[in-house]
């Protein structure tokens, strides 16, 4: 039954056009919507053999190089299982803060660590205007690294978060919404919320808000974002947003308030993010190197979230949505008021009621990251997957 | 020959009744002894296989995450060692130094870093009512996340040291006891003194001498626990030492004086451990929130460890021991007088005599937590075995 | 084709007399250079093999250590890469800065991470008189351990840089050479200029140039040392390298300025390391024990370069070498003239030449260290090494 279930999918991955092999992870707007929809396949794929105890072992060896610029648990966890299920070692590299790399740097160390290396997964989200910078370059050096015989294989890069988007998360979140309503098809002309929410901590990328609009506006989807004024996003994806939903039947609207984004609602995303000239005085500060202002400047940042206290989202809130009843999400950790902070983006009881439904949104990632792995690494992942399912080999032995 | 060996221990597993399969093993005295028997036997049984150049690979993929909350080498590596003995793949959770974690936090960590993790270790033994606790805790987290479909299989939690019991080291202990003297039986009637002894060096946890107490008087030992007015163990675990006693027809007593303890004694076992007052008074500071005065606590501890400097495992003291020839134990690093501290735990020709004894008790720990993986994760070990048995994969080309 | 060549280098492997197995790999100069060119035929057939898609993997399970006492990043990814290529586990040993470890805990630690290792890698620079001996130290400890059945195995010690030599790095130089000029008999009568050049950062290990000079000379090529007074190398690295120089039909010889060296020089090796005298001073205030002054004593050092910043590796020094085109060779991170400093080894123009071709220098290195892990830890390298061609298994699925 599990092996009809992977026969079908990769059925549906033969009939998607990719061009992922030998390319990097990037941004989801820089990738065809077959090329998405290849990665959730893949995933799904992994998923059913994972707990059909089959092994998906496609490395022998090789390594998986982890470079956290920025804090990371589950994110590093997800891909170390990721690297681990397809037998790839995980290596960090513990550069030092984010930082402005210097170019002749940035070059030399992508070659020195990936002699022998197949992934490149980069965190890299504190800076505005930095962080794809920085993966851009890492990857223009592998690409060269490899045309000339310095590396005898093209490591691709993964976007473990950067400044603009996220999409091990969206993804994640995006096959969490095709397992819960059933499939992409049924989402189509369901409406997203996707709002800021207040949080007492520290200033939060703008990743994930940019990278939902950017990402569920291709599958047909209504999305609505809100915030409080101050708290834009970048306006590219703004614009992309809006070009997206054109191109799919979808809409994109931004709204005022949590409540009306809230309306009518199938599924709402409230999350916090930091204020958007916080994040353009963090860079320039980065630049001008003035290191010891960004306290201040983040200091700033939090004091004008303290104006919106009230975008939480609440029962009443959560209320006005269809039937009352739609799915809430986070990519976690949230701030729940009165459990770990005295007001934060959700009130304790709504949270409580999606609590396991957000363990299962954040379980697809290590999966999501495999299939990306195994997307941009091989040339035929689907000639690959049927192999393993024919080898048969066990996960463990029972 | 050594495959007769493994065929043999092989039987004996058969023999013993255990229900360790999708459990966690967290404090010997919640064991059956059938089940403390069985990880001795497993451990053996890989051990042999290791030095016939046998593969003991069980699992493809998957990850064992270590959980430190406080320091360690030994541990470390045996649990790293034993995590490659069956083919799981470490990650480690740097967490901020052990603290009592928000139950939500718990939950919520426990699940995030186990989407394909089959063994979570966690040492976490600074902080006496504490770590036990946490570990507790995830492990409930890991049972919901199971039941619930998050977690396509069942981590089980293996305690690396809390402020209780230690059972990786006392079992290691054991087993070393068992090669020493030929078999578990003729442990039997035989005197351990497990007594306190001087150090310079920060506030050790209880968990050794409580977990030796606990365990050793379940096979049938006179276990003699002598330390000076302040340095009780928790009341518990007296109480259990002196029932397992009772049961397993060994003795448990309190004596004065490590020349008491060491009377005729067979086995010495001389170790600091801080003032009880001084755990307790720990772990109210960190209840209070009071970090800043843990430094004050500890240091009011070893000015009273002062007082007792002439608890020293000396030649003299060792004299007393059945025919001055008793076997001389410790967990490493022991603190020798004149050697890595002006005065310690142990005189510098004493330690010298049983120094590679010592580090064989040491090298039997990647074999036990690798034991307790198995028999925590494997519904049948000893079929597992006789499949490994018969596979005879070579651990590596000759 | 890869495979032709295979065979052929195996047979030349077959022709050389070594004794490395159950041996350690810490100087060249006490191996012999059969031993030597062992590990570099090794290396060119693991590259081979992986890049024709072979699995070299030679062990199941079982850890390789890393111990590295001063920062390092490429050779931190070239040992893990090594690893991951033959099977090991990387667990890395995390100890205090490197310091003058005492000879009990050296003992004591060398066997408690070594129950199931089968390579301990140490890197240990940063104090003349020191690095290697700690190096013997943990081998002696090893030794003890297995001879006394602490250990199951003999864990093999690879010096990845102490402040004698840095065998892992001359090695991939050698073998970079090798490549670049067609084969070992193509460099005798070869010039190699090996000089100091100006650097504004922290003192640099002296192990470079030493092992450079030691190893150079003993394959016929006529080695040229130069550096300004008080820049010294330790005495018995000088004396060596006249021995070895006579021995081979090289020669050996020290003058005075960069540009001596480089007149007509096939090779040059421009590269900063610390007055010899700080070198002294630092390792005899470690062993006073005052750490205070080592920040003294590296300004002072650095002052001290200062004089010498006319020697940068320059187009008109370049142009002195054998028709302006010598092979400009650096070990990484070089200090590039106005790019990543002010002034420092090497003119951007001269760098960027060759910058691809240092890359390529450095891409041998994850090669030499598995080559020195296989000679070390298995009796009949060149038998295993054509099993593992026979078995033909895949690195990866394609």
């Amino acid at each position: 039954m599990a092996m009809d279930q992977v026969r079908a999918l990769l059925e549906q991955l033969d009939s998607l056009k990719t061009n992922l092999h030998e390319q990097d992870f990037l941004l989801t707007w820089n990738q065809w919507t077959d090329e998405l929809k290849a990665v959730l396949v893949v995933a799904e794929v992994l998923e059913e053999l994972h707990r059909a105890n089959v092994s998906t072992r496609v490395f022998d060896s090789g390594l998986a190089v982890a470079n956290f610029r920025d804090k990371s648990t589950r994110t590093r966890f997800s891909f170390a299982s990721a690297a681990s299920l397809l037998g790839l070692t995980v290596q960090e590299l513990d550069e030092a803060k984010s930082q402005i790399a210097h170019g002749e740097t940035v070059r030399e160390t992508a070659n020195m660590i990936s002699f022998l290396t197949e992934i490149v997964g980069i965190r890299d989200d504190l800076y505005l205007g930095e962080g794809h910078r920085y993966m851009a370059a890492v990857a223009a050096a592998l690409e060269e690294g490899h045309e000339e015989g310095v590396l005898p294989q093209r490591p691709a890069v993964i976007n473990l978060q950067c400044d603009l988007d996220h999409p091990t998360q969206t993804l994640s979140d995006l096959l969490h919404l095709q397992k819960t309503f059933g499939s992409l098809e049924v989402l189509r002309g369901k409406k997203i919320a996707m709002t800021w929410a207040y949080s007492p901590s520290y200033g939060k990328p703008l990743s994930v808000p940019q990278g939902i609009i950017c990402l569920m506006t291709r599958f047909g989807m209504h999305v609505a974002l809100a915030h409080p004024d101050g708290y834009e996003l970048q306006p590219e994806t703004i614009e992309r947003a809006g070009q997206f939903a054109a191109e799919s039947g979808g809409s994109f609207e931004c709204v005022e308030s949590m409540g009306e984004a809230f309306c009518d609602a199938d599924i709402v995303y409230p999350k916090s993010w930091a204020p958007y000239y916080t994040m353009e005085n963090r860079t320039a500060a980065l630049r001008n190197g003035d290191a010891s202002v960004l306290g201040k400047i983040d200091q700033a940042g939090l004091e004008n979230n303290a104006r919106f206290k009230e975008w939480e989202c609440s029962k009443e809130l959560m209320s006005l949505t269809r039937g009352g009843k739609a799915l809430y999400m986070h990519c976690l950790p949230a701030d729940i008021s009165g459990i770990n902070c005295e007001a934060g983006e959700v009130a304790a009881d709504v949270f409580d009621s999606y609590r396991l439904a957000t363990y299962r949104e954040a379980s697809h990632k290590p999966f999501i990251i495999a299939a990306m792995m195994m997307l941009t690494r091989l040339e035929k992942p689907g000639d690959v997957l049927r192999r393993i399912v024919a080898r048969g080999e066990s996960r463990r032995m029972m």
